[in-house]
């Protein structure tokens, strides 16, 4: 029987001796650990670990273990190599789409992208070159509620582990939200400093930023305010106009975004209150 | 008569032609350009340059003869190699002010630093172990006015050419920023996203962020609003609290105030409506 | 009859008064001048101007009057808004490869790939995808003259401006890049230090280097030495292997060439001796 | 009695179940772990530990505990919350040596200097004036073996912890080396690519470099071989000359000292073979 490698994340309220508890059964079962993350998040007395190990095990098991030694209110997850599976909202910008598809094609990220979803049909053609089902949703002519119920029933018939918004410009409903928590990855601009209210990239050429950058984020009831997963930004001067700094933007986007996916897809990422604990 | 060098700027609406007028007088002095560089903000039809020459000539006779080919709003200048006085406003952090001694005792920047005026003496040490004269000028018991009144006093026994605002943490009234228009120059966090209100740090850490930035930046009305000149970013982690953010962000507003302040001090800054270009 | 932008640039010995010369004759034109940079190289007196210009004009009769007041050795060039006409050379690895047809179909770029050439077929499936003609050319059983020879006779048919080596990992003999001259365009990673010799990547592991650069520059004579356009790096950590390495590397390698190829299209990019001078 | 933080540092080769019985021994010293990093070499099957734990407890038999369960070849560290004591050497330029004067006086970092050495009296006044010992030590007229010597006298006196070279542009003996081992830190420039032999500036210049970097490491035989600790990197362009980009670098190289000074005196930085493995 071959050796499989396994990734075991706990993230549960801390006291003392847990690390202690939960290598002592690791330990009994013979697994070896090849990487090991621990981090305690002292403003809340919270406890992050994700460990990676090599063995075999009866992984239901080593779960009924662990909660058994741990505090009641324990998160404790164990994953294999599988592929996350993933469907992708977006709308007509092809960057971050375009990189995704590439990195599924070549297995370049633990991704499994299972289908496209759009309120336009800008992206199909793109989409359909790499064989991904595309749906094409039109938002016109009939309510957000409406719209979003559409939306969904095209999601639930692939039973995604995580929705990724590829620069889907169109905003969630708390209803939407709630229907996939903790598990949409949205990518948006982001200004150093903050623009409140419409056309940002012409706030911030009026301003005169230096820099642009893209942040990329598990989204709550707040679309651009969820915990953040990872930040880009890019250096721009005088010269860029409102669409020169878009475009320069959309690198910083593309880079945020796969960079994101990457670390949550291998399991690396926690989500505590409103921010996440990222073991690299 | 030894040749020396000087560096001509000039900020007016743009016309066709205009290089082509400049460089005609230009050549007609037998000044040889070493540098140059225009830009036009095709947004409001503005012409900038900035050419550094080499030569003997009568800088009088210069302005009056590039005034007579120019726009009449335009703003010429002609500068030579001396160094810009400065007086420096701080209040008890010492990474910016210290940069800043140092760079002023070896002659890393062009910058002549004139004295140090601040709301509290913790800096005194640090200040006059260079030389420098140093003002503390308490606010308690007084309104912001007669602070203001005193601070400003203190500094036009100097009669600096830039005020820069080294982590002065005192917000300044529109009165005091009109004794001097576009001469002032401030350095303070940023972050992305930006936080509103009480405790920046704090908001930031709650929301986990990943970047922390600093801006450097002219002062207009707005404290923390005018002309931005440079940013500068660093990566953070989960690991940080409020506190290491903070400490960690220091870095960044040393080197973007250093970095804003040679550009300034080199000429190579213009500020036009709310934003800077600059030739680097 | 409509007014069209053009690029007008100039590398020549430098003397005094030519921006006088030059903005005189596109003043006589009635040509609008919309962006003009210029550069003095003081270590050989060599001057470098790029300028953006609007309006109806002889483009020979410029280029002919510009001759007549220009230095010998000048060289003077206008171009209007093509697409620079590309061939891509690759191997095996799909990541610049993948970024560029992407661009490419969005018009991302001021890029048009007429072919890809690779010594595998491995990337034929995604060339194809995007309907770019592929061309497979083995090395196998043949001197490296002879498979030379093959590939030159593939890119001809296509009569292309720029070569770009997308991860192409045969070493060019001198007598292919002469059929080119500075029009071959490689990317290749970097690292901080250098390491000589054979796999690289395994060095800068033994050696737990911290940052991981890619390079993308003209080729010359020596593959890995020619003229550089852009450099991207990115940190690294101990957790990195060799692999992982090579793996993070690949962003950097895709940014790098796709920042590079855009100066280059945009006529931003002169060479001179060893060295590129570029207005961004 | 107030509790204490102590950093236990381990370092040994790897076995299953060290994690275990390391936290078997913390838990039953009722020691509070508030922070732990492992990380396992798999090139050579080597482990590394560092853990914060707060609480009263007898440190020698810890370390006797330790020993006794730990494979042979461990090295085990457990240290208080004391500066480290340091030595610095260097030669005529301030850039660095200011850096750290400024932090040693305001406490920015874990840091206590001791005394600097330099074979010039440049940086006399500069030193005095925070009030640190400063020994001129000139190599003029004597062996490289005899100036060493008296160098190491100096060192000696004030039996440092650790030795940093800021700026010291003298080679240092493998004998000197062998005086420190894995006690000397060394900042010095970084090209990318690299180039071999005398004026690198100037290489770097002809070549057309468009990024500068500083790279600090630990010192080993060969000066500039040793386990990197930090790197940094600043762009530039082809306006800089051999000169500025001297003066650009010193900024990466005031960076990198600092933030590679700050993890090893956090006690964050293992030393294996020739590279570092970090715990930020």
């Amino acid at each position: 029987m071959e050796k499989e490698n396994f990734i075991l994340t706990i993230d549960t309220p801390d006291e003392s001796g847990l690390i202690y508890k939960i290598t002592k059964l690791i330990s009994e079962n013979h697994l070896n650990i090849i990487a090991n993350d621990e981090f305690v998040d002292n403003s809340d007395n919270h406890f992050f670990m994700r460990t990676e190990v090599e063995g075999n095990f009866n992984k239901n098991q080593l779960l009924i273990d662990l909660k058994e030694v741990l505090p009641k209110n324990s998160t404790i997850n164990i994953s294999g190599q599988e592929k996350k599976k993933v469907v992708i909202l977006a709308t007509k910008e092809h960057h971050c789409l375009g990189d995704l598809l590439i990195r599924n094609a070549f297995n370049d990220m633990n991704i499994e992208i299972l289908a496209v979803i759009s309120n336009y049909d800008t992206l199909k053609p793109l989409t359909e070159k790499f064989g991904i089902p595309f749906h094409y949703v039109s938002h016109e002519n009939m309510t957000r509620e409406e719209h979003e119920i559409l939306i969904i029933d095209a999601i639930k018939k692939y039973s995604p582990e995580y929705l990724v918004l590829a620069k889907y410009m169109r905003i969630l409903s708390p209803w939407f939200v709630s229907n996939f928590p903790n598990k949409i990855i949205n990518i948006h601009h982001s200004f150093l400093p903050a623009f409140i209210g419409a056309n940002p990239y012409k706030q911030a050429f009026e301003r005169g930023v230096k820099i642009i950058g893209a942040t990329s984020h598990f989204v709550n009831n707040n679309l651009d305010e969820g915990p953040i997963i990872m930040q880009e930004v890019i250096p721009i001067d005088h010269s860029f106009n409102a669409d020169s700094m878009r475009q320069a933007g959309r690198d910083a986007e593309k880079l945020a975004l796969s960079k994101a996916l990457k670390l949550v897809f291998e399991d690396r990422v926690f989500i505590r209150k409103n921010k996440t604990i990222i073991f690299k």
